[in-house]
């Protein structure tokens, strides 16, 4: 057996409580769940918001994983904290090193259940490539906007997030926990598999590439003055136009996707994310593209597992 | 003109935010809602705490009207020192002195809209008649549970609280903030009509009486270890019998409202409240009942109006 090692984390924001709660259930029943001779690792990302139900307690623990804060010993937040114990333990030179990470998330938006990369790192292409294929979940390509940096996944060699949605924060939801741990199941029979030489790889992976996000129109003092159009809301992954409505008022006016500089179709993802507010996204604009896969990917990706 | 005056709130608890947005566009297009000639408050409940998201600060402002709490000083709670300043100011005794109160609140249950009446005071069962005889909203009446007690419009003479949803905490949702309007819209329409004489009561009014609240089946510890049935998840207000689910875990096991001490048929309301876990409130159970209107209610309305 290699050092090879995988790294779940659920938790990263504490009010997000089905899967810790999905890990949680496993600890206490391992047989839940086959780990495939996988050497794996769950872990409550930041346990202290998780036991108050709160996102976070300083800043966002999924925004604090910058080179800057990992290799500073200034900062005493207590994600920057956080950040730097889980990176320098489960990190790639850490004692326990990890090189796949892959972060459970869910959401308010009605995202269903799926998959965010950072950047265009070949092993993480690769990997989402595998689960694509098995369970066909849309990818949410995230890169060049540098309002949002230090994602958690970013500070390990391979990895992702799994957002699945819609849930309110701090309710445990049927729904939300059965696609949690079947996405778990599925990434740990994928990564087994990939060790084992048994992968199938696609000819094609679709992603879903961001192009800008979308604040709410907001009156001079920062007040939200409209909301996401109800033909909207709910919608999550579907392609919208220059005429689609993208917020609405209670005078019936209509802000559209005409409104901003933008391509004549984009795809809104994370529309309506509570927690995205204070960060000034109502949604994000993505662009569906299919592109074909490369074996320098999976080459990537192996040299990553052997 | 009387001094009679009804009582508007939004934002009770900080984290329901739709009505509180719905009243903030209200103030500034006074336009959109006609008051039609009534003496109206419209006030925020518990400012800071939406200020925050937060549901309150220090307790549950909606738990915090009790006569113990509002006839002593020696609390010095925010929300208590709120409740305080909200009753000596317009309550019926008060400055600026409201006979009828209505509360806007949202959840995370599926409750479309609703009513809730706290005890069976003749005017609240007149004034929820009118409504519900409007446009046919259910009626949630709770009372004899010790557990819960001190809501906010226990404490006027007349008034019942809305309940909208689902909704995430924290989010504008365009048919959240629709429903609320109308809602609004509604009840001070049908309040204008009474006080010129104009009111159309019904034969009947339909109650969900409530019999009991259940919690989430919980380990040694105090975690839950099941979550609310998927069947019955997003169905509050549907009839359920004793071989209906209403948890379920990842093992497959299932709690039925059979393991429970209740009647043959219930009928669940606030199915998965995110707010009501710290409250040991997984859901409530009602019974449906059909009373007739009785002309005391309308009597005791028309005094309190008049």
């Amino acid at each position: 057996m290699s050092n090879f090692q995988v790294l779940l984390v659920a938790g990263t924001h504490g009010n997000e409580i089905n899967a810790p709660w999905v890990f949680d259930q496993w600890e206490q029943n391992p047989d839940l769940l086959d780990r495939h001779g996988l050497q794996v690792i769950p872990v409550i990302g930041n346990p202290i918001a998780l036991e108050k139900c709160q996102r976070y307690l300083q800043r966002d623990l999924n925004r604090s994983f910058t080179p800057e804060f990992l290799n500073s010993s200034k900062f005493t937040d207590l994600e920057i904290s956080r950040a730097k114990y889980l990176f320098e333990l489960f990190g790639p030179k850490g004692k326990s090193s990890s090189q796949i990470v892959i972060d459970f998330h869910s959401t308010t938006s009605c995202m269903g259940t799926s998959l965010v990369i950072y950047g265009r790192r070949p092993a993480d292409l690769a990997l989402a490539s595998l689960i694509q294929n098995r369970i066909g979940l849309p990818v949410y390509l995230y890169e060049g906007d540098s309002s949002q940096k230090g994602f958690l996944v970013e500070a390990w060699p391979c990895g992702f997030v799994v957002e699945i949605g819609p849930v309110p924060q701090g309710t445990l939801n049927s729904r939300i926990i059965k696609q949690t741990f079947l996405t778990l199941k599925i990434c740990l029979e994928e990564i087994s598999k990939s060790i084992t030489g048994k992968s199938c790889f696609p000819e094609n992976l679709i992603v879903h590439r961001h192009l800008k996000s979308i604040d709410f129109p907001r009156d001079f003092s920062g007040k939200p003055i409209a909301f996401i159009h109800g033909d909207l809301e709910g919608r999550d992954w579907k392609t919208i136009t220059q005429e689609s409505p993208l917020f609405e008022d209670l005078k019936g006016e209509i802000v559209r996707l005409s409104d901003y500089s933008c391509q004549d179709e984009v795809v809104p993802v994370f529309v309506n994310e509570a927690a995205y507010t204070e960060k000034n996204i109502a949604m994000s604009l993505t662009k569906r593209e299919v592109w074909t896969f490369d074996e320098n990917w999976k080459d990537a990706f192996y040299e990553l597992i052997s």
